[in-house]
């Protein structure tokens, strides 16, 4: 494929972005020149957020010109919320000389506290002066929205004339039933509302919702897709572009969930139906058992084999398990009988690995993407307030 | 109720038991002076191990006298594990002299590795000769099918003249989908097999099956239950019985879950139905994020709301959340507003806490079992081999 990466992150043609932090509240500010057509999944949780609720309604209203997201509080469970997600609309509207029907909002961090507007304003104002089109825009936006993330994550490709770009964050409370975790996403491609919305959905299904990195569903995410509409483009190829770009922030996630020494994906091929490949990969990549074997660096294939049989049917003596980390590649089973572990414990000693299970059932597949789980990550979690 | 604890264990009127630990491999019997009535449920893993498999066909066929168990291989995906599981039954027959057919088998240990049949069956003539109606035998038969467990589990009560005793073994790969792990119970409590089963499957639905250590399915557990049928008594008699016994089980089990610092106790209460309840109580106690905070003595109840998000409908404003450790009670939230967090920070210091969530819109109630998720836990899986 001839996707290139650029540098511009969510600052596409069309777009300026910016972001701060000061005290526990960063905010990141991501604004269009003109209006834009929307497109956006957001959290099955049914205890939804106030801004996700908010977010609904504008983006269900067709067009939009800038989001404004907070990190430092999540605006969840609380009785302000909905007035404090307006209250962030129009701080935003206001400092862009925007409608706040225009404006959409996001919040991460930790739930059932009352946002505090006035600190939230302070940053904001800082942010929206400071609004820019070169990359540091994206990378200040993404850093802002960092809770426990440990770096921020801005990326951008360009494919046959069109450019796609997007920040996102996230690195706990991250399950694959749902669009996972805070991402917004600019292009100039111009495609229809509908189609934008059916191609978000279609590459969020196969990278946001195929990661996991501690299966606990958030009340807060929220992917958001803006576009410009600048440069004609067929509708395959924005497709193709988008489950790139998604895909690689969905890495990213990966790579720096909570407490992470090594990046895990995992592929289940050979399936009879592309739900079953996507079940038995979301097993594995799930499975507390696989994760803190894949971090002992010890090739327990069998805790694999329970994790797939505890969610699809198959046909252990059909089945070929491999490790890989780059080039290297490590069959622990094949048709169901055990080889050497040796090479694969080998394998296991290196950063990015991969996990490969053949059913030799059919011909549909699906991609996992995880991490291992650590007592980093139970330290985070235990002490975050 | 009128129960009263007893020190029987397994070895309640007409069993003996026995157990012992020899290298990496323990075995435990349990015999009935003549054959008896049985009853069993077992994992719904599709990967089930051979062991389940072969004592599905022997529960099927009705009468059962004896169960041997192994611990240190779990006889799961390898070519030759059905093969095994019937020679352990071969073993146990010939030692008791009885037939095959009345020997079930069950197994536990590291998935995917051929058995050391010669190495099981030394230690089963050991324990053999060894049976006894003491409560020791059931001591020992508890230790024997010990893996990563740091206490054996043996208990038995009374009530209303009929007596049931149970030992169990797991401490991870436990989740709520199924019996969670090995148990098997005794009584002499005379019911005819359909009811058997019946109350089994009802007593395991609301103790084992509400037991949440790691969510990871087993591919070896089971219930067993065999009755003597030395004493008359009425259903409900031996349902209350039996209720009793396996929450008291599945009670220990999560006492002693893998790196366990602290029990947990989850009761959703309120619920428009018991579907409803038993959904939230089982999604607060297996979220890792939960599990952590509890770990960190932190009373974040807004991961207890998202987590119910993510299965049930409910109103938040209607809802009232409590942590408590024996007599001390902490509300932190009334009716969806949070009250100040410092007595429940105390309560969180004890080591056996319950959580307690009152949707305030039925009269629906469920209970589930857990504990914190530690480092330890990371270790102990990371290393298992």
């Amino acid at each position: 494929m001839d996707i290139s990466k650029t540098d511009s992150g969510v600052c596409v043609d069309g777009f300026t972005a910016g972001g701060a932090k000061e005290g526990r509240y960063g905010v990141a500010i991501i604004a269009g020149d003109k209006p834009c057509r929307a497109a956006a999944v957001f959290t099955t949780n049914t205890m939804k957020a106030a801004p996700i609720l908010l977010s609904m309604e504008k983006v269900a209203g067709g067009e939009l010109q800038a989001v404004i997201a907070n990190s430092g509080n999540a605006n969840a469970c609380v009785a302000a919320g909905m007035d404090d997600a307006k209250k962030m609309c129009e701080i935003a509207a206001k400092m862009l000389s925007l409608s706040p029907d225009k404006v959409a909002v996001a919040s991460t961090g930790i739930i059932g506290r009352k946002m505090d507007i006035g600190a939230i304003e302070k940053v904001a104002d800082k942010v929206s002066k400071d609004l820019t089109d070169k990359p540091v825009g994206s990378l200040r936006a993404a850093k802002a929205i960092m809770t426990t993330d440990t770096r921020e994550k801005s990326l951008s490709f360009k494919y046959k004339g069109i450019e796609a770009g997007g920040i996102c964050k996230g690195a706990g409370m991250i399950s694959p039933q749902m669009a996972t975790m805070l991402c917004f996403i600019t292009t100039d491609a111009d495609v229809d509302p509908k189609t934008l919305q059916e191609c978000l959905r279609n590459a969020v299904g196969d990278s946001f919702n195929m990661l996991v990195i501690d299966d606990c569903m958030s009340t807060n995410d929220m992917v958001l897709l803006l576009s410009s509409g600048k440069v004609k483009c067929a509708k395959e190829d924005f497709q193709t572009l988008l489950n790139h770009l998604t895909k690689e922030l969905a890495k990213l996630l990966a790579l720096d969930g909570e407490g992470a020494t090594k990046y895990i994906e995992v592929e289940v091929r050979g399936a009879k139906d592309r739900e079953t490949a996507r079940k038995a990969a979301k097993a594995i990549i799930s499975s507390s058992l696989v994760k803190t074997a894949v971090h002992g660096e010890n090739p327990n294939w069998g805790r694999i084999a329970a994790a797939m049989g505890s969610v699809i049917k198959y046909d252990f003596e059909k089945i070929d398990l491999f490790f890989e980390s780059g080039s290297e590649k490590a069959a622990v089973v094949v048709k169901g009988v055990m080889k050497e572990l040796e090479p694969a414990r080998k394998i296991l000693k290196n950063k990015e690995l991969r996990i490969t299970v053949d059913l030799n059932s059919g011909k549909e597949s699906a991609v996992g993407y995880g991490c291992d789980l650590t007592c980093e990550y139970i330290k985070i979690n235990a002490e975050y307030n």
